[in-house]
């Protein structure tokens, strides 16, 4: 398929990252950050759209003091292309800056919205399902992109599909989203068919969207588009509007209200890289697991994945099952089972007063 | 029991100590590290025996570039009393190179001669024992301490005990070593009593260990006797000596062939601190598992021994099992189970050439 390049693309750079300490920190969070390749999450992601759009349509939107960072990594993009959030308020509001500022020039172009800390295992395939919800999208639906589960995972929200879309025939209304099933639900997910993991990458025409948002998210669309009005908002404007947003997602805020959602099943693998687990299994299928090279020595240690960003030698013995991830200040070891909880770990180093090694 | 003070030390300080790295390294092996305690194991040992003796009575064998180590560590002994050998060829000839010099002065005199890398829970305890070993050996015994095992550990040699002696009454003669026993012996023992773990700590008159010397390892007899005969020989004719001495330990050398081995069952609470595992032990006997204080985290961790010695933040989340040692130049992980393995690491490590790290 021809890959478009009249795609608007707005990256989310917002993630913070927590679990993936200490790799991902305060100072410099998850997206601006390498982790499964030599390149930051952004610019991986950035090279993943470029060929579907030009900088002239590319927009960043992040956290107001990662703005610097992001320049620095995705370099070209015009003036203003750049958002920085005065605060969080989660995916909806920081998707509706951008588009409320595209839907003013083009309210028919197709936008795209990813978030930057997606793994896809294969970029081109991408593009090409991006294309084909581009067509969805150009009948009026919003689609999201789903991926065929591979194993009954509760951690991720499916995408259960409707009735089959006359154009393009290979996406499908959503006859409903389900958040993180229990595991007896997944299982029976993945037996039936039909259900997909929900990526959080969203496809539509930018005129659409704001109607949707105006219609679920009124303070969201009417906060975006006062901030759109100029090119360069007063930053106090700025800092009232944000206050006064709420803070919620793309998927609960719109995306499971609204009569017109679309989904084009993928046979993509991705991942959202959330935690240490699923960098591991990222990793064991693609760059093997020892990513220390020759600052990791392993003796008897099975599926360990060893990232070694300090240069000092790091050896495993008799290890098994665990990531440990080695930086100049601080070391992770975790076992895989419990990657969720690095997030305790970063409680008890706050109590400690340690906040320079967050 | 009254502390002798005329008891001679040696003390052998050759231990490399492989199983013990990052924290025992090649240029400053297990003797000369902290471990367990804020002092140097050789440090350690000179505490515990120092009250038994003096410093003219103190000597300490090591490897020839140990000896400012040494000197730095147990300031204050008499020139000469620190001896180092060009070469390592095990503790009998270690031994010998001290006891020849006591033998020429004080033939009668008791000699103790201890590793320099034991762990004894109870040092007044310790000295008791060597009191009481002293009696014997001043009835012409070779005298070893035994420590009644607590569990079938396949790892330690054990000493069978024979008659009891006539004085003192707590001492009895050997009927038998047995090296590292397989857990079926090991288990036999245990039931049986009357079996001891041998801590190869040695007491004895300094002219019988001399003449037991002549009689069953009289190379090294006579050699230890040539540079006895001058109070600082000529390195070259040390160099030549050590050249023609055979490797043997004081066991299997002297104790397992003497007829008049004698053992003081003890109930002291000992380690040879040989592997990580070892050191786990004790330490979770003692001072807990968590010796990296302010610097370790640890978030549903459990059974694990974690010595920060770099400062950095040490974080472990869901780890069971293993020994972390993290230090400036390298980090280890080992599970308890491998901690032989570690020896394994080091091969891998001069295979890579990365010698500066051992």
């Amino acid at each position: 398929m021809a890959q478009h390049t009249d795609v608007h693309v707005v990256i989310l750079a917002g993630g913070i990252g927590t679990r993936l300490w200490p790799i991902s920190r305060r100072a410099r969070p998850k997206p601006f950050q390498p982790l499964l390749s030599s390149r930051s999450m952004l610019a991986d992601t950035y090279a993943r759209v470029a060929p579907l759009t030009s900088p002239a349509r590319t927009w960043v939107v992040t956290g107001a003091e990662f703005v610097p960072l992001v320049r620095e990594q995705v370099p070209g993009l015009p003036e203003g292309h750049v958002i920085g959030e005065p605060l969080r308020r989660n995916s909806a509001p920081a998707a509706a800056m951008a588009v409320a500022r595209i839907a003013r020039e083009a309210p028919d172009a197709a936008v795209l919205v990813t978030p930057a800390d997606s793994y896809i295992g294969d970029p081109a395939a991408y593009r090409d399902y991006v294309a084909t919800a581009a067509e969805a999208a150009a009948e009026g639906f919003i689609v999201t992109l789903g991926v065929v589960p591979s194993r009954p995972d509760t951690g991720y929200g499916y995408i259960q599909r409707g009735d089959r879309l006359a154009r393009p025939a290979s996406a499908y209304r959503v006859a409903r989203f389900t958040e993180k099933p229990d595991r007896e639900t997944a299982e029976r997910y993945l037996a039936s068919g039909g259900y997909y993991w929900n990526m959080g990458h969203f496809i539509f025409r930018a005129g659409r969207f704001m109607e949707r948002c105006e219609q679920y998210l009124p303070e969201v669309a009417a906060g975006a588009r006062r901030l759109a009005a100029t090119a360069a908002p007063d930053p106090d404007l700025v800092e009232q509007v944000y206050r006064d947003l709420p803070a919620i997602s793309l998927d609960y805020g719109l995306a499971e209200k609204t009569p017109d959602m679309a989904v084009v099943p993928t046979a993509l693998e991705w991942s959202d890289l959330g935690t240490w687990r699923s960098i591991k299994e990222v990793a064991a299928r693609h760059r093997g697991l020892d990513l220390g090279g020759e600052n990791h020595v392993g003796v008897l240690s099975e599926n360990c994945l060893v990232l070694a960003r300090s240069g000092r030698l790091v050896v495993t013995v008799g290890l098994e099952g665990c990531v440990v991830v080695d930086t100049e200040d601080a070391l992770l070891i975790v076992h895989e089972d419990r990657a969720q909880e690095v997030r305790q770990a970063l409680e008890e180093i706050a109590r400690r007063g340690r906040e320079e090694c967050l």
